[in-house]
C-alpha cells in the first residue's frame, strides 16, 4: 500500500465530515445553525480543508484530499506512481466522511422536507443548470485552487509546513465566497462524487434522487482547471 | 499541587468567560449582539479556545481545558498522573468562568423571558432530543476535536507552540459551524457540566431548570470520541 | 519627547480610524455596510487592533494604544517613565482618528437621523444603563484583554513580534463577540474618551449630546480590570 | 520585459477574479451567495489579496497589484524603473480577471435586472455621490492601505515573506469593513478602472453604462493617499 494512502483517506474523511457537516448544519431543519448563511458554509469548508490537510500530513500523506490536485501534480511532475492509490483513498475517505455526517445529523433528515436540501448536504448542484457554463465555472474554480496552491508551495513564498494547511484553508474560504455562487464550488471530484454515492446508498429518511445527470461536471471541471493551472505555474516559474 | 493546576484552572475560566459570554451576547435580551447568529457564536468559541489555551500555556499548563482531552491523552500515553488535578482544575475554572459571565451580563438576565435561552448560555442542549442520537453527535464531535489536535501536535506537522492555540481555535470554529447543529457542540465535559452547576447554584433572575436529564450526554460523548480519536491517531502514526 | 510617543499616537489614530470607522459603516445611513451586524463591527475592531499595533511597533513604540495597557504594565513593572507621554499620545491619536472617521463619512452624518447612532460611532454606551453593572462589565473586559495579552507575551508562549499584532487582534475580536454585549466593550479609556471629545467638538451634522454622564465608566473600568489582570498574571507566573 | 511583469499581471488577475467574483456572488440574481452581505464581500476581497499576492510573489514579483502601491513606493524610494511595466501589468491583469469573473457567472447576468448591480461587480461607486467627499474617502482608504503595508514591511515588525500576504489580506478586510461604506473602497486604480473598461467592452447581458463620470475618483484618491502614507512612514522612521 502506498505511503500516504491512509493519510489521504483519513484526511479526506475529515474534510467531508467538516465540509458536508456545515452544509447539513445550515440546510437541515431544526439545526442550530439553520439558515446561518453563506459566510457559515464557506467558513466551514475553509476549516474543513485546514483540518483535513492537518490530519493527512500528520499521517504522512501530502494532503491532496482531491483527485484534481493529485492529477495536476502528477501531470506537472511526471510522477504518476501515487495517482491510483491516492484517488482511491480520497474517494473511500469521502464516502466515510459522508457516513459520519449522516450519523451526526441522524434526527434531522426526517425533519427536513425538501429533498434538494438533503442532496445538497452531500454534493453540489448548479444555481442555473447549463452544463457548459457550469463546467466553465468549475474549471475556473479548479484553476484558482491549484494556481494558488502552487504559489503557496513555491520557492519564493516558502510557506512552512505547519502553516500551509491554514493558508490553503483561507484560500478555499476565498474560493467559496468568490467563485462558489453559480455551482457551489465542488473544485474536487472526490468531494462531490464520493458523498453523492453515499447519498444514493445510505438509508437517508425521505431522500430523493442523486442528480446523476450533473455528476460529471464537478469531476471533469476541477481536473481540467487544475491541470491548466499547474501548467501555467510551471511556465511562469512558480514551480 | 500538580504543576499546571492553576494554569488549567485559569485557562478554563477564560475559555468559559469568552465561550459562555458569546452565547449570552447573542441570546440575552437587549445585548448589542442579540440575534447576531451562528457565525458570531462559533467565532466566539474559537477565540475562547485561543484565549484559554494561551492563558493556560503561559501559566505552565498544557492547555487541555477539557477532561476529554486530558483523559484521551492519559489513555494514549499511559501517564495518568495529572488526570485528577487537571480535571478538578477544569471544573473549578469552568465554574468561575460561568460566574464571570453571569456578572458581566448582570442586567440582562431579568430582561430575558425565555428560561431556555438563559440555560443555553451556560450549557448545551439538543436541537432534537434523542439521547442515543445526541450521544453519537457528541462522540463524533469529541473525535473530531482530538483527532485534529493530535495532527496539530504531530511530528510531521510540528506546529510551533506560539501558533498552536490559534490553530486549535480555528479547528474549534470548524467544529462549531460543521458539527454544532444537532447538540450545540459541548465536546468538553467541563465546559458543559461546570457551567450547568453554576446555573443551578447562581441567583440568576427568572431562571428555570438545569436540564439534568441531558447532562450526562456532553460528559460521556466527548470522552468516548476523544479516546477513540487518539487510539486511531496512534494506530496510524499520527502520534 | 519619549521614544514611542509618535508611534503610540499614530497607532492609536489608526486604531480609531478603523475601529470607529466600522461603527460608522454599520450605523450611518446609506453606507454600503449599513446594518451588516455585530460580526462586522467586531471584525472591524479586530483588524483595527492589528493595524494600529503594526503601525505603532513599526514606528518604535510598544503598541499599547490604550491607557489601561500602559497603566497596567507600569503598575506591574514599576516603570512609570513612559506613562504620561504614552497616554497623552494615545488620547491625541484617538482624537485625530476620530476626525478622519468624520471626514471619511462626511456625507453620511446629515443622512442619519438618530443622534444616538451618530454618538455610537465615536464612543460606547450601555445597552441597559446601570453604572455599577456597566462598570463591572468594563472591568471584566479590561481584565480579559490584559490577562490574555500577558499570556501572548509570556516566556512560555513566546509569540514572535511579527505575529503578536494579529493574535492580539483576534483576542479583541473575541472580547467583542463575547463581552461586548452589555456596554460595547470600550476596554480602553483613550478609545472612548478621545473620540467622545471629538464628537463634542466637531461640527457633525445634526449631532446630539455626548453622554458625559457615562463617560467615566469606560475610563475607570478597563484600568481597574487591566491592573488586576497583570497582578494576577504576575502572581501565577505568567509574567 | 521587467522582472515581475508576469507576476504582477497574474497576481492582479487573481485579485480581480476573487475580488470581483465575490461581488458577483453577492449581487447577481440566483447566485448561491446572493444577499449574503458585507461580511462576505469584505472577506472575499481579503482572500483575493491573499491569493493575488501569493501568486505574484511566487512568480517573482513584489505583489503590489495596485498602481497606488507601485507609485507610492517609487516616490518613497526614488526608484521609478518598474513603474510603467508594473502598472501596465496590473491593468492588463485586472482586465483578464474581470473577463474570468464574467465567464464564471455567465448564466447570471441575464437573470439580474438591475444594471447598477452588474456594474458594481466590476467597479466601485459612491453611496452618496459627491466627488469631493468621495475623493477624501478614497484618499483616506489609500492612505490606510499604504501606511499599514509600510508597517508590515518595516524592520521593527519584520513580517516573514510567507506570512505577509495573509496579513495584508487581513488589513484589507479591515479597510473593507471600516472604510468601505461610503465609496466601496477601490483603494486601487487598476482594480477599479481595469474592470470598468472590461464592463464597457464585454458583451454582458443587459448591461448599462459604465459611470465614467466617477471613474477618476478611485484612480486619483488612492494614489494621493498612498503617496502621503509612505511620506509619513518615512518621516516617522517606519521605513
Amino acid at each position: 500500500m502506498a505511503v500516504g494512502f491512509v493519510g489521504e483517506l483519513m484526511g479526506t474523511a475529515t474534510l467531508i465530515l467538516f465540509g458536508d457537516g456545515v452544509v447539513a448544519n445550515v440546510l437541515l431543519a431544526k439545526n442550530k445553525g439553520q439558515n446561518s448563511g453563506w459566510i457559515v458554509i464557506t467558513a466551514g469548508w475553509a476549516f474543513a480543508v485546514l483540518c483535513g490537510v492537518l490530519v493527512a500530513v500528520a499521517a504522512g500523506a501530502p494532503g491532496h484530499l482531491n483527485p484534481a490536485v493529485t492529477l495536476a501534480f502528477a501531470t506537472a511532475t511526471g510522477d504518476w506512481s501515487n495517482v491510483v492509490p491516492f484517488i482511491a483513498a480520497q474517494f473511500i475517505g469521502a464516502f466515510i466522511g459522508a457516513i459520519l455526517v449522516w450519523l451526526a445529523h441522524l434526527m434531522h433528515w426526517g425533519e427536513t422536507e425538501d429533498q434538494g436540501l438533503k442532496l445538497a448536504v452531500f454534493c453540489t448542484g448548479p444555481a442555473i443548470r447549463n452544463y457548459g457554463a457550469n463546467l466553465v465555472t468549475e474549471i475556473i474554480g479548479g484553476f484558482a485552487l491549484l494556481f494558488v496552491v502552487a504559489a503557496i508551495g513555491s520557492k519564493a513564498v516558502a510557506t512552512p509546513g505547519y502553516l500551509a494547511p491554514f493558508i490553503v484553508g483561507m484560500v478555499v474560504w476565498g474560493i467559496g465566497v468568490s467563485l462558489g455562487g453559480p455551482t457551489g464550488y465542488a473544485i474536487n471530484p472526490a468531494r462531490d462524487l464520493g458523498p453523492r454515492i453515499a447519498h444514493a446508498v445510505l438509508p437517508i429518511a425521505g431522500k430523493g434522487g442523486s442528480d446523476w445527470g450533473y455528476s460529471w461536471v464537478p469531476v471533469v471541471g476541477p481536473v481540467i482547471g487544475g491541470i491548466v493551472a499547474l501548467m501555467l505555474a510551471k511556465a511562469t516559474g512558480m514551480m
